[in-house]
Formats: C-alpha cells, sequence, structure tokens
C-alpha cells in the first residue's frame, strides 16, 4: 500500500482527520479537488460570519442614538480582504497538515475499490478510506442562473433587492445581514414558518424581530418559476410576482454521493447519505464516512467530531459519536443557539433581564434551559447575542451530568451575556 | 423588630440580596443614598460597557478594508440614551426587588447598633444586617479637579487628549476605548508593568496591542502634581510634562467605610476592609458584610455571589463562598479574562488559530489551559475578543472537576470564539 489512509475531501472534516492522523504518524493521503478547507472555509460559515459581522457592525451604528453614520462600502475591496482573511485560515489548515507530514493532493478523486482512489489516471492504494465529500446545495429544475451561497458571498455590490427562497439557516443569515446592509430583503418559505429545522418557539423569536427590521417573509409560499431578464421576476403560488434584482437559492443541501465512484464500494446507503455506525464506519471494513455525506446535521463542527471518532478508531482507540449535546446556531437576530434535548420543563429568563444585552442596544430574546426530574441540565435555546459563544457551556453541563444548581453557583462575569445562563437556573 | 433584614445600600450586592431574601418571604428593608443599582450598574461596569462597545464598532468599521467610513458622534445624545439604558436595568431591578415584597428606602443610612439603622432621624430595626456599602475611588491629596469613573463616563465630547493616571483595569478600559474613539491616550502607571492585578502573561498581551494602537504607555512612572488651568498639566517624575485635555484618576477604589456609623458595631476589620468569615458573617453575630467593602477582589458578580451565599445563610440554609473559580475579565484589545488557578502545566494555542477570531478582523492573543497533574482543569488565561462570554465554561469546568478531555470532546459550535477553549485542550 501507498499510504496508510486516503482521505476524500479536505473539508472541515477531512482536514482535521489528516492532521490527526498525520500527527499520530500515520502516512496520511489527502486528496481535494477545490480549495482546502472545503465550503465551510471558503463559501459557507467563515465568509457568512464575516459577512454578518460587517452588517451587525453597521446596523449597529447606523441605529445607535447620537451617531450620524455616512460610509461608503466597496464591495470588492471586501471582497479581496475577506478572501485574503480565508487564505489565512486554510494555508494554516493545509501548512499544518503537511507539517505534520500528510500528503496533500489536488485533483478529481474516483474510487476504484476500497483500497484504491484514481487521480488523473494514477492509482493510490492505502489500507484505510475517509470520505469526507461533503454536500451540495439543492437545486430545482427550470429555475437557472441564479445565486447560491457561492455566489452571493461573492458579490461585489449590495443588491437593491433580493429575494430569499428557502427560510432555513442559510437564507436566514444572509437575508439578515443583506437587510442590515440595505437591501430589500424577501424571504420565501414553502413550510408554514421560517427555521424549520429549529424548535418552533426560536423560530418565532427571529419571525417577530426580522419583520421588525423590515423583512417581508412569506411562509406556506411556493415559488412557480424564476425568470431573469435585467431583473428578476419570481413567481409565488397565490401571490404576485416579486421583481427583484438578486435571487438567493437557499432551500438546503444534500449529501455529496456522485461524480466520485462511490458506486464501485456498493456502501449501505441511508436514504441519500452514506451509512454509518457509531464508529462513523460504513458497511465496507476500513471505510469511513464523516461530515455532510454520513449523515444530519450538516455542520462543521459535526464533522469535526465526526473526523476525530473516525481517527481514533483507525488508531485503535475504540471511540463512537453521541450528538447528544450537539450544538446549532443561526447567526441571525436574535442569534439562537441550542443544544442538548427539550424535556417539559424548563426555566427561562427574558434576554432584557440580561445587562450586557442592553449596553449593546439589543433587547430581543431569552435564555431557556431544559432540564430533568433530577435537575441535570439536559439542554438549552438562547435567542441573545453572542448566544452562539455561550452554548457550549450548556454542551458540557449536558455531557457532564451537571444540574441547573451546579450552573448557578458558577460565578459568571458580570456584565456578560453568559451570565443569562447562569440567571436562568436559579432556584425559585 | 421593624424588619426582619436591613440592607445598607443597594449595589450589585444589595440588591440582589434584597430580591432573593424578599422572593424567600423574608421582611426586607434596603437603604440607599444615591441610585438604585451603585456603582457598578449607574457609574462602572455597565456604562463602561456600553461605551467600550460603541468604540469598538467606530473602531472595526474604520478599519475594515473596502469601508470609508464618516461619522459624527453627539456625545450629549448618546449620554441621553446610555442613561436611558441604565434606566431600564436599575428600574427594572428596583421593581422586581419591590414587587418580591421589599421596602426601598432612599436617605443615608448611620449605624445605630447591630439591630439598628437611623435615616433622617427615623429609627429601624432588624434582626439581620447586610452591609454593601462597596467602595470609593483612591483620591490623591494636591490633585483636585481631574475625572473619576463617574465624570469620564458621563463626559458630552471625545477628549482631544486624555491622561489616564493608573493602569489598571478601569484605566486600562477606558483608555483603550478613548483611544479607539480617536483620543490621543497616555497611560501612566506607577508599577513596571500596566495591569499589576493580573498575571504578567495576560497584560503583556494588552500592553503590546496599546502601543500598536498609538496609546502611550508609561510604566515606573510617579505622577508628581497635576495642574489645571485651560489644559491639565501632568507632571512625571523623570519625564517631561504632558499638556492634556483631560486627566483620569484611576489609580484604585478602597472600601466605603466611613460616614455611615460603622464604627457602633466595632467590626473586627481586615486592613481597610471589612473582615467576614466564608459565610460572609462579619465579627458581630447577625451582621453580614458583602461587596467590595468585604474583601478583594471589587467586582459586580464577586458582591453577587456574596450577596447569595449571605442570604442562604439568613434563611438558614448553611452556605459557604468558595472563590477558586472567581472570573475576571478586563475589556480592553485584546479582551482578556481568566479564573481559577495557574500551574506549571498549560496547553496554548493562538487566537489566530481560531477562525471566528479572523472573520472579526482580530488576531492577537491566545487560549491557556492549566491543568493539574490528573487531566483536571485548574484555570485558563484567555487574549481574545468575546473571552468575557467564554470564561465561564472554565469556571464550570473548574466547579465540577471536569479534565481536559471533557472539554475537547464536547461539541463546541463552529465557528466560534469558544473553540478555542476545546482545541487548547486537545492532547496530542
Amino acid at each position: 500500500m501507498d499510504y496508510e489512509v486516503i482521505i476524500l475531501g479536505a473539508g472541515a472534516g477531512g482536514y482535521l482527520a489528516a492532521l490527526h492522523l498525520a500527527k499520530k504518524k500515520k502516512k496520511v493521503l489527502i486528496i481535494e479537488k477545490e480549495k482546502f478547507g472545503g465550503e465551510c472555509l471558503n463559501y459557507g460559515c467563515i465568509p457568512s460570519k464575516a459577512l454578518i459581522e460587517l452588517s451587525e457592525n453597521i446596523f449597529y451604528l447606523k441605529n445607535m442614538p447620537g451617531m450620524t453614520l455616512d460610509y461608503k462600502l466597496n464591495m470588492k475591496d471586501w471582497q479581496a480582504w475577506k478572501d485574503s482573511m480565508i487564505k489565512k485560515i486554510t494555508g494554516g489548515a493545509e501548512g499544518a497538515c503537511k507539517a505534520s507530514g500528510a500528503t496533500v493532493l489536488y485533483g478529481e478523486g474516483k474510487i476504484v475499490n476500497k483500497n484504491t482512489v484514481n487521480v488523473d489516471g494514477k492509482n493510490y492504494t492505502a489500507d484505510y478510506l475517509i470520505l469526507d465529500t461533503g454536500s451540495v446545495p439543492v437545486k430545482i429544475k427550470g429555475i437557472d442562473d441564479v445565486y447560491y451561497n457561492r455566489e452571493i458571498l461573492a458579490i461585489d455590490h449590495i443588491p437593491e433587492t433580493l429575494v430569499v427562497i428557502g427560510g432555513g439557516y442559510i437564507g436566514i443569515e444572509m437575508g439578515t445581514a443583506f437587510r442590515k446592509l440595505g437591501s430589500d430583503v424577501y424571504i420565501v418559505e414553502m413550510k408554514d414558518r421560517i427555521l424549520p429545522e429549529v424548535d418552533e418557539y426560536l423560530s418565532r423569536a427571529v419571525d417577530k424581530r426580522l419583520r421588525d427590521l423590515g423583512i417581508k417573509i412569506l411562509t406556506s409560499s411556493r415559488v412557480l418559476g424564476v425568470k431573469k431578464n435585467k431583473n428578476y421576476t419570481v413567481k409565488i403560488e397565490n401571490s404576485g410576482d416579486i421583481i427583484a434584482e438578486t435571487v438567493l437559492m437557499a432551500v438546503g443541501r444534500m449529501p455529496n454521493t456522485q461524480g466520485y465512484g462511490l458506486e464501485n464500494l456498493n456502501l449501505e446507503m441511508d436514504g441519500r447519505f452514506i451509512k454509518t455506525d457509531q464508529h462513523k464506519r460504513t458497511s465496507v471494513d476500513n471505510v469511513y464516512a464523516i461530515g455532510d455525506v454520513s449523515g444530519m446535521p450538516m455542520l462543521a463542527h459535526k464533522a469535526f467530531y465526526d473526523a476525530y471518532v473516525a481517527s481514533e478508531n483507525i488508531l485503535g482507540n475504540d471511540t463512537v459519536v453521541d450528538y447528544k449535546s450537539m450544538p446549532m446556531v443561526v447567526y441571525t437576530d436574535p442569534e439562537i443557539a441550542f443544544t442538548g434535548k427539550t424535556t417539559d420543563k424548563y426555566k427561562q429568563i427574558p434576554a432584557m433581564a440580561n445587562p450586557r444585552t442592553l449596553t449593546m442596544n439589543q433587547q430581543d430574546g431569552f435564555f431557556r434551559v431544559y432540564y430533568n426530574d433530577d435537575g441535570t441540565i439536559s439542554g438549552a435555546g438562547i435567542a441573545a447575542p453572542r448566544s452562539s459563544e455561550i452554548i457550549a457551556e450548556i454542551g458540557l453541563a449536558v455531557e457532564s451530568g451537571l444540574t441547573l444548581d451546579d450552573m448557578f453557583m458558577t460565578v459568571h462575569p458580570h456584565p456578560t451575556v453568559s451570565e443569562g445562563i447562569k440567571d436562568a437556573c436559579e432556584n425559585d
């Protein structure tokens, strides 16, 4: 064999697996057909957070009493900064992999069999194969020439009007950001509420706030077609047409299982996903699958976790995934984050009761902590600025079986948003 | 007795004690001579965070490639907003106390004996007394007519030149904020480094960054005098004079033990502080002391904690304070936060290795986690944006005896600053 492990795809999961295995002295080949870092680093989580950060800063200053704000935003220059920032991250990741001894190969990998991947006519062999081929956006037949996440995050100006088709987390994040950057935004969702992937008590808080911000939200609305002339015309069932400068299609993502010889492995599938067990093993010996292609949720931190567990198993350290405290964040307004399980018992305080939130001129949202009969924390849902940063503490509590009292009696610094979690846990 | 508990001072600790005791049906009188919420809410933590938030947003946009920023800041209008924001918080706190049944009395309380406090000539009696009289800024003889925290946070314009006397956390926070708002800033510290109250590895990161921002830092420098004519002239030993529009005096705070009849209790003292045991009991039966007046550190969250513990003891629930995971934050650049104990073993990654930090166009700092021989986490020091929000997770780990592995195997959402803690805990 040429290598001990071949990894197909250098996305979030793939590169972490390569790094971890190479650090542990495994001989690793990682194959990437596009960019190191994959969708998340190049076209997803990272550029979207940079754009959201920009939009939030502008929005804050625009709405701050005493401030008269006048600005020009040259998006081309901003994009150049964004690209250089991403290169720091992807370059750092690739450099770390190489420095640890992994071999990085660019090209289209085609699986020949469970030990062989062909790139540009040459076969590479290994004992183990890790599939981290990610996901691709769902496209709707007959709707062409619209923007997807990649195009919207590379845009060179702020569109006057933006129609977002799909009210899931990608659509909501982009809709919120462009609204704060000045666009007239429509969000069109087929289901009866936005953010159908999160619990309703969370999506309701976002829905209310986004409407307050002037976003037009159309739920239970089916897009019949999109025509492009000079502008786009978006045809909606039982509703008028919307004329828009830009249309973002964000109706979901699906596992990427086409075009790289997956059929040659004859793996068991789980719907459209590659089926894996808790060790992240597929149905074929010594073949692992991680990240988006291996099941929900399609989130980078789930891919990191999968990658670590698969690598540990390859290293001979029996390890299993347990998604019980898998967090999710939607960087909208209010920012929402949740983890763990809901139960029929929870404690909640409003975001307004958190002084730090008010110092940021924000007040929408709440801190909700779910618990079990024995007082242990089972999960939480937070709608508040920086909820992304404080949800991990709940994850740690869930993983470690800690109680409401453990949380409440841990001194949280003042003034912080994190105090909201502690205060919600008070026993009264 | 008129009441079960009299609380002297409605600062952070006092109002929390009043609220907690009143909720538990104790008959409570809380006496405040100035404003409900005390120094923290009215003149300290809260307005300073609002000002820092403003300065950080402006600084971010000023330095963001692609942005051309032009703004006018009318500080009078901003101050009006700030005051209304504070009123929401203090009004909420006072309202909650009253709604729970506590009596709020404004006036100068004078202690007559351990069961009696006189306000405006009238005696009020109670079984228990809680002292939460806070702290006052240290003043230097012969230096008059300068700004202290109250004045600087009420300022109606951005000073052209600001000299900060004292490089502790208050001076550093204000110096950083005004520098980002455009002032020419000098920080003069007597000791050989800024932030002498934090470990040197943390203060060094701040020192470097503040100098990069153009703040003139003078350490080992003694101020000989300050003269005010049209401008201030600040005389520094072995150095030239500095001419400045504004001088902020921030050389520390001391416990407030004067002017309210403390001498009539004949309490044991601990230096300038009122001596308390772990129950927050003073040397006199049924008299408790909490917050700044009862010992270091002088921080609002320590006062909250003291208040809760004292209240629980009054309620008959034996409870003691344990400051082993007491966090501290300095909202400077990079923002620093720490908790727990240092040991001779730590793991550290640079802030630059955290993608979320880069999306915010920041990259200075690090994540450092200290641990014990058995792998349990003993503390952490973080220099990174939003370190204030993520340090509580380390506190929870310290309180609960969790290990580096427990932290590393808890999935942290991506991309967040909180991932930096997890990544620092990786076992390699």
